[in-house]
Formats: C-alpha cells, structure tokens, sequence
C-alpha cells in the first residue's frame, strides 16, 4: 500500500509500505477514508533528524474496517470508525478514568510496530478499545467534523475540561490553529462568557469569532499580555487554553492568566524547563494542567452534536490532498498556507 | 517595643523598635500572646543579603487586641484574636473567592510599613478582614494549635485541597517539617487512603504517623521515589503535597506523583526555571497547582476542630523561646533541633 514516511526534517515521501495485516487477534486493520496532517506533525517536520528508512506518520483517521481478529466484538468489517490518536484497551483504570493516553496495554501511532493514519490502511491495535463506530456512510459531508473527533476537537475539548472551562467563565486561548480553533468551540460550549482568541491569521481567528471567540488579540508578546488585559480590567482571564507549545505561548499563557487562574496546555511542549516558581506561577496560585488529550475519552460526548449539526468542526479543514500530494499538505501547512489539511487516500 | 529583626544571613538581633500605633482606621493594635519562627524564615535565614537598617522578621502571630481605628467593627480591645499570615479586605472579589493571598488592597507582612509578628506587638491592616476573634483566654491551652491556623495548618490545608484530595485518595508528603505534617493531618482530614510522608527525622516523621500517615519513606532521590512506586503498585500517588520549596522536593514529587495527578505545592520555591515537558508534567497529564496559602480562608473551617480538641496541630511545637531567644529558636530549627519553634513576647 502506499503511505507516507517522515526521512528527516522536511522530508515526507509518499512510499510502498508492506500492506496492514492481522497480528494480534484484538488488531482491526482499517482502510482509511480521511486522514490529517496534525499540527504537531509539524514539529518533526521541523527537527526531525534523518532516518534512513523513514517513519511512518499520521495519527487521525477515519475508515472502513476490512479485517478483525478472532477477539474483537465491537467493530465488524464494513463499520465506519473513528480512529483516536491513541490505542488503549479500554479496560485498565487509566481508561476507566478517562485518560486512555496513559492506558497500561496501549500506545502512539507510528510507535513500534505500530504504524500510522497517513496511508491506505492501518493496523488498529486493542480495535475494542480504540476504534468508535459511527453510523455514517464513507460519502457522508459529515466526514471532516468526524475526523476532528480523532484528535484536534478532542484536544481542544481536554483543554477546556482540564481548564475547568463552565459557565461565565472567561478563557484566552493562546494560538489560532486547529487545535486553538477547537478550544474556543469547546470552550463556548463548556459556557465561557469571554473567549480570547490570541492569533495573528485573519481567516483563522475569523473562523475563531465564528466558533465563539467574543475577542482577538493579534499582538504578540508583552504587546499582547497588555491587550488581553486591556480586555479584563486588568486582571487577565481565569482560565487559559495554551493550543501552541513553543515557549513564547507559555510566556504568553503565565502573562494573561488570573491569580488562582489555571493554564491548561495542549500545545506538545517543545521545551522542558519553564518559570514555575514564585514570579510566574507560585505567588499567584496559578495551576499549570494539561497533556496529550485521551481523544477517546471525549468521541461520545462529543458525537450527538456533530451528527445533528450543532456543531460543525469540520470547517478547520481548508484544503484537501490526495494521499500522494501528502508531501504538499505538509508544505501548506508548514508556510500557513492551510490551516488544517485533510488527506485522500 | 522588642522585636526580632533579620540584618542578614544567620544575622537575627532583637532589637528595640518603634511601638506599632494606629496609622489607618481600619487598623488595630495587636499584642503578641505568641508568635513562631517559620520554616519560610529559614530560607532568608540562608541567603538574605546584609541590610544595615535590618527587616522586622514573623508572620504567624495569636493575641489581644490593644487598639482599634475609628472603623473597625469586627474585633474589640482585650479580644483574643488569631493573625493570618497575609492581611487582607475580606471584601474584594479575591477574597470573597477565599484567594486573600491575592486580595487588591492587602499584603504581606514585614514589607513596607507593615511590620512582623516576631515582636510584642503589631499593627494590624485591613483589621476587620484580617483579625479573627477566638474565644480563649491567652492563657489556653490551645493557644499552639490556635497559632498554627495562622499559617502551617492553613498552609498544609491549602496542599490538600489545592490538591483535590478526598475520600480514598492517595497522597505522597514530600517533606516532614511542621507544614508537611499539617498536609498530613489535612489530607487525614480530608479522607485520604494511603498517605506516604516522604521525610528522615524520625521524630518528625513518627508525630506525622500520629497525624495520620499510611507510611513514611526516609529515602531521597530516585531511591525514594522508588520505595513509593514500591509502595503504590509502582504508578506512584494521585495527589503529592509538596511541602520544602527546594528543587530536589520538585524532581521527587515529579518522579512520585501517578499519571493524571496533582502535584500541589505549598513550600516556596527556592527556584524559577523546572521541569514541565513532555518528559515530566506534560506526557502524562500531571497538574501542578499550590501557592501561597490563603490561610485566612481555612480557619473559619479548621477552628471547630481545634476548639473541641479533635485535632492537636499545636503538637509541631517542640520548643519554646522568650522573644529575646528568638535568635536561638532560628539557630535550633536551622540545625534540625527544633521542628517550630514558639516565641513568646
């Protein structure tokens, strides 16, 4: 089959892979109808060092199972389903407490063995756990809200939960990609009165304003602290959604939040140490939460609203490629040409 | 008046000072019964810079009322009353959400005008939103415990709930000084399970046994970290209070805490920059929270038990010194040979 592979910064081919078979009797192989490219996949896409035989990419995706093993029940050849950015078992404590990320049998895509969502086909490990049927044909215009609920919606969703984003709150959300997109929808919908969104892209914090943002910032930096201030009489807002993960969006997060606000991060941190201490966020008694979304956790909460159309968060997809125009996704992406680019295989 | 003023590192001279008067009519004048030394005053104790005019030095301080402004209403002159260690409106928003560490118009202690509590006597700001009138006489029994609501028990509440313990939780103490102790009897409390206090005094550590810890772990660094693992099916604690304010407490209560949990930290941090990466808060969904402890906010909450002799927190006291000694109360916690020490004017 044909999927694509990372060989270095910069670097993604469209390749022949070895198609997806049944291994364990809990592995469902999918074919996949829509894939993504991840604003996180851009991180690699900037650093990754070369590797001579590639690694596979893609962690969102929607399909049509093919095949299931000897063990899997819930899911039969023939189901639309939603693949979540990570595989868990859906059975251990982490994942009866919803937070299947750090399941104790699961895993990433594009970990191992395990391969990912930008390709024909995939190998869902623990299909039981992981994959969510949905009652929809593969020509459904649904497709691009369904395929949210693999990761960014999700994560979006995670950050205004962890935030403990509820009604009046008021909310900045740090970044305008998709995810960022998604936290002021989740944010809205969680019934935050004031929803900032700091962003710098015209159409994208227009799309903001459409899925609730009541302000934009623009300026960056200490520029931008003093706007969202500007924006709360002075005091910042109670709750701020970090959708980027570079440095400056943590300075930017600790400038804008609250005392005793929380700063919920989403944004895969692209640094290790940061301020933490009396200055930044210990005088003020401001919480730092967040981490990889356990997307599975939040595909059935979130589901009625995408079917009936109550929501539609599919709109943070403004291009489309096929599987072998993957390389050029990547591109419009990384020049911000595209928000959020859906793949074709 | 004598006062105990800090003239730098390892350099505390009591000294004769200005009688504190009325300068504000929302002020009182407030007589020390006791006063303590702080395990946060040992951190200037080690590193403040050599100040010629010296800084007057306490913020935990129970006594009577002396003298009142023309708009006090809330206490009277021979009132017995408890200080917390920060002063503040108890009308402002902050207040009003029990975060009085961050109310807009009080303050802390020894900054400024506003002078300490290790002295025979105080002006009090904010009087009405600050002073809590108790029932005791000054010659009370209970007046040890009554002292530490106005800080360490109040702090060490602050870890627990900042920490969301509850009925069931696990919790790792990293810490056995007077507030890792109060985190115990809080977390205690609060209906904690399992409670491993992580400290090597064995006097500290069997008086946090009497509080209410499961276990106590003596070990540091990645042997500690191992014994609680070992202790906790190797997942570590739902929740860690994190009472030092040192770096190595940080990377412990990082290397204790379970994924999805809550360190809370209450110690002040003798640092800016941390750890908060993939590799250590954000892979795993850990929520970091705590602060200055709005020690204001909890007695209300904490008295009853303290009246009624339910709980003894008063117990950290394991010495007692006139207010000229105070010097030396500072030299014996500093050396480990006082776990708080009580000063009386």
């Amino acid at each position: 089959m044909r999927a694509a592979y990372m060989f270095g910064a910069g670097d993604v081919r469209v390749i022949d892979a070895p198609d997806p078979k049944i291994v364990h009797p809990t592995d469902a192989v999918v074919r996949v109808v829509r894939a993504c490219v991840c604003g996180s996949d851009l991180h690699p896409y900037h650093n990754l060092p070369a590797i001579a035989e590639g690694k596979s990419m893609g962690h969102e995706f929607v399909g049509i199972v093919e095949e299931i093993g000897d063990e899997v029940s819930s899911v039969r050849p023939g189901d639309f389903v939603i693949g979540p950015f990570a595989w868990s078992d859906g059975t251990c404590d982490f994942c009866r407490e919803g937070l299947q990320t750090s399941c104790r049998h699961g895993g990433f895509w594009n970990a191992g063995e395990v391969k990912g969502g930008q390709a024909e086909a995939v190998r869902v490990p623990l299909a039981d756990g992981t994959l969510v049927p949905v009652p929809v044909e593969e020509s459904s215009p649904l497709i691009p809200s369904l395929l949210t609920l693999s990761d960014v919606y999700g994560t979006g969703w995670h950050a205004a939960v962890k935030g403990g984003v509820r009604p009046g709150s008021t909310v900045t959300v740090v970044g305008d990609g998709a995810v960022g997109l998604m936290a002021v929808l989740s944010a809205r919908q969680l019934g935050a009165e004031q929803i900032i969104l700091m962003g710098r892209h015209q159409v994208r914090t227009d799309l903001g304003r459409e899925f609730g943002a009541t302000d934009v910032v623009s300026e960056r930096g200490d520029e931008g602290i003093e706007r969202v201030r500007a924006l709360t009489e002075g005091d910042g807002t109670r709750v701020v959604l970090e959708a980027v993960g570079h440095r400056p969006a943590y300075d930017q997060a600790v400038g804008v939040v609250r005392a005793g606000g929380t700063i919920s991060r989403v944004g895969v941190p692209q640094y290790e140490d940061a301020p933490v201490g009396f200055g930044s966020l210990f005088g003020r008694n401001i919480t730092l939460t967040g981490g990889p979304a356990p997307a599975r956790a939040y595909i059935e909460t979130l589901l009625p609203a995408v079917l009936d159309g109550t929501v539609e968060p599919g709109r943070v997809f403004d291009s489309e490629v096929g599987l072998d125009d993957t390389p050029a996704g990547y591109a419009a992406m990384d020049r911000r040409e595209a928000l959020k680019v859906l793949v074709r295989p």
